[in-house]
């Protein structure tokens, strides 16, 4: 068996990561770990985030201005929380070279797609829309690993107006940070991450916050396990991230907490009827339907 | 520093696990590698988990009769979900000495409680209910191993009718495992479990249950990620015992219930209107809770 030719690799001189967060950040160390990009300038608010990127090496060096850092930029990547972009986008606009590739990292696509249509409208066909389904609860530059995208999907979202030379240059990236490339069409794209991530965030949070606000809240969390632990990982998430995204996807992910709370309806009133049928109905079908899920994705 | 003197630990000859699952038989396999008990009986009523339990040295000898099983037991531990023991207790409390302590391993105790005052009227005061706060979303006696306690609470609720000698049994017995003891009355047992533990596992099996019926499921839970698999771990726990968990545990954790759909819909509201301030106050207090809870339970 005679092994495929490698595939042409990018070679980026300046690649400039606006938002050094775990997703940020990961790209530009899984980039370096490549040996891909040469320089790599990180945008972001906080000199103290900024700061200790440089320290870990994440970054070569830091701006506090997105317009200023894109400059003679080869390659942007878009990292912070959505409700940023259309601000970010807008401020480069006029300082993007007409070379420069585009590309985000938000977990809404219909949102971020129309945002760049309408503040990169000169650079559109080389916005590269993508969503890596990759993340831990925690944020900032410290969370970053060159690891974090192995294996894991990222999906692209090319749109008619698309460059192939820019999805096909957006496309090597990832997978150079070792991820799967999937397409999707943004509007199932928003649906399906809205039941199963963004739903999920709000029953975690919800969760949570519902006990915290319980007078007994330390002694009830003082007896938890890893039940509990588990079940409100993701409450751990960073806030603004997920409110923008719920936001942004509201539409979506208003009629699932609406199929969600019925269903909690369901069992509500199986518990407080001593429904056992019912119960045991709903409690199984979730463990058959969990048990199919984990099968498949061994 | 002198050590203190040893406890006393107690010589069981004979320990009879009525349902042999993963604490039942965590149970004995932790009291056996203690060297704490020479003979273990394990009552069951499917003969193939009683044979897997029987290869897999979790216990020595099968028996289908509970009566028959705990004729001169020295210790019985009731590990069946909560919904059988009355029938359990019923039919042991004849064939019972006079001399045997019983305890058992449901997450519920009010009712326990009240089925053994009522079903061991005359054992009653060598019954120790506990609660040992360990599990994982595995069950059968295939899942069950020696350190499941090591380190981990278990709640012990005597009564005003229990022997002393009773619960320095018992006691001792869990500390073998490698327990914590910790005493709790069982109405404030039963509110802070249905807090911790119930109405995580109904919001877990409620959510996959609700997208295990979407047209699109098996699409959905192919791009599912870490954050939606930890949410749900818990949805793969026995229906059966949990439905029993419910519904001896309704009252609480149907107020609990109603407390969580209440946020649920407060964040729906937000989310619909686009209220990002409202949001971030409930996300931030949930990932401030949860960091404080996490600080603590290091």
């Amino acid at each position: 068996m005679s092994a495929a030719p490698p595939r042409r690799k990018p070679k980026i001189r300046k690649l400039v990561v606006i938002g050094v967060g775990l997703i940020g950040g990961s790209f530009s160390l899984a980039l370096k770990k490549a040996r891909l990009v040469r320089h790599v300038v990180g945008v972001g608010r906080t000199r103290k985030n900024l700061q200790e990127a440089l320290r870990l090496g994440v970054i070569d060096e830091a701006v506090r201005e997105p317009a200023l850092a894109v400059r003679d930029a080869d390659v942007v990547l878009i990292g912070t929380p959505v409700g940023q972009m259309p601000e970010v986008m807008a401020a480069i606009a006029p300082a993007l070279q007409p070379t420069t590739v585009i590309t985000d990292g938000g977990s809404t696509k219909q949102d971020v797609i129309g945002y760049a249509r309408r503040f990169l409208p000169e650079h559109f066909d080389r916005f590269v829309p993508s969503h890596p389904i990759a993340g831990t609860e925690k944020s900032g530059a410290s969370a970053a690993f060159a690891g974090l995208y192995r294996d894991r999907n990222v999906i692209l979202l090319p749109q008619h107006e698309t460059r192939p030379a820019a999805l096909r240059m957006v496309r090597s990236l990832w997978e150079a940070c070792g991820a799967r490339i999937v397409r999707l069409d943004a509007k199932t794209h928003d649906e399906i991450f809205a039941a199963v991530s963004h739903l999920p965030h709000v029953v975690a949070f919800a969760l949570v916050s519902m006990l915290a606000q319980r007078p007994n809240a330390s002694t009830l969390l003082g007896f938890s396990g890893a039940g509990l632990r588990d079940t409100v990982r993701i409450a751990g998430s960073s806030p603004e991230m997920w409110r923008d995204i719920c936001i942004a996807n509201r539409e979506a992910l208003v009629d699932l907490l609406d199929d969600y709370m019925e269903e909690l309806e369901v069992a509500r009133g199986a518990i407080e009827a001593g429904d056992a049928a019912a119960l045991t109905q709903m409690f199984q079908r979730a463990r058959a339907a969990r048990g199919r899920w984990l099968l498949k994705s061994r």
